[in-house]
């Protein structure tokens, strides 16, 4: 996707750690005409696929959903990292290692939200080593629904994220992949 | 808002402790055309207002920022809480008290994002001791910038935070004020 390819080269830098900060238009500050341009993106690229439902995980792959699932017509469930006193009992869970938070979250989903005719898409800000979308995959697979597929805004390429779903059979769109940050120098593939 | 409180009615529920679940709908599965009257109804409220940026805090501000900033339009800043290695060093901070996840967290947002010319409408999607609020304000005012207003989607009439921005002078709106959920019977102002 070029238009998110030149906002990278502009806005985006590379911190310390193989970080790629795009916190001034995706992350933190939000450019919605740019979340808009990335929603239609998604349904052109998933546009023979059926979809029911979006799934994604907070926190920065909300906003990205909702804005998708303008396009395709269906309701978002944001998976919850578990805290709250407020979540149900009856719910699908899974852990997940965070890279960035240096944490295992126990995640959940609420077994009402997800049903086994439901044709799900995962979306997610970034891809690197896939543990978020594994576990999303894996909450679809207990609720005995089907993963429409996995949309991603930037994969790294040079972690194992994408090979891990495309080895269990997962359609996986990236928009943009990135194969290095070496030398704080971006490169996509 | 009368169609909130139709679906408030028909969907949500109470449980112990004056929680009110609107899970369904709206901070767990979203409904996104409920979403987009609800950003309507933000811009209608305060369509005499100027607005140049809309901040809400993670998690579940997040969608209905994004998609309130689509009628606006104007950038999302969504505060994070602090857990990230990702987070810039230059950051106005706040602490705000969680009473949903019992805990006091650091809130901080870039201070790239808000300069002194911002007007800022905050976004959330409960009110209830106002202490999310109450803290985005502080990082507002740290920056120099205005407050345009507070928009709530469902307020705790019940509990103290409506009367704390009142008495510090801001504009708030609240699309439905929720008086009373005394025997699980929802009471609206």
């Amino acid at each position: 996707m070029q238009l998110l390819k030149d906002r990278i080269l502009k806005d985006g830098y590379v911190r310390a750690g193989n970080i790629l900060k795009v916190d001034s238009f995706l992350n933190h500050q939000i450019d919605i005409p740019l979340y808009e341009a990335i929603g239609n993106e998604f349904k052109k690229r998933f546009s023979d696929v059926e979809v029911t439902k979006i799934l994604t995980i907070e926190s920065s792959g909300i906003g990205i959903a909702c804005i998708t699932a303008q396009s395709f017509g269906v309701n978002v469930i944001f998976a919850k990292k578990a805290k709250s006193k407020n979540l149900d009992s009856d719910v699908y869970t899974c852990k997940i290692d965070s890279f960035t938070h240096d944490k295992t979250y126990d995640v959940m989903v609420s077994t009402k939200f997800i049903n086994a005719d439901d044709k799900v898409l995962i979306i997610d800000d970034f891809l690197a080593k896939g543990k978020a979308a594994l576990g999303l995959i894996d909450i679809v697979n207990q609720a005995g629904a089907k993963v429409a597929g996995v949309g991603i805004v930037i994969e790294k390429g040079f972690q194992e994220g994408g090979v891990a779903l495309t080895n269990q059979g997962i359609r996986l769109e990236s928009l943009v992949v990135v194969d290095s940050l070496e030398n704080s120098i971006i490169k996509f593939r």
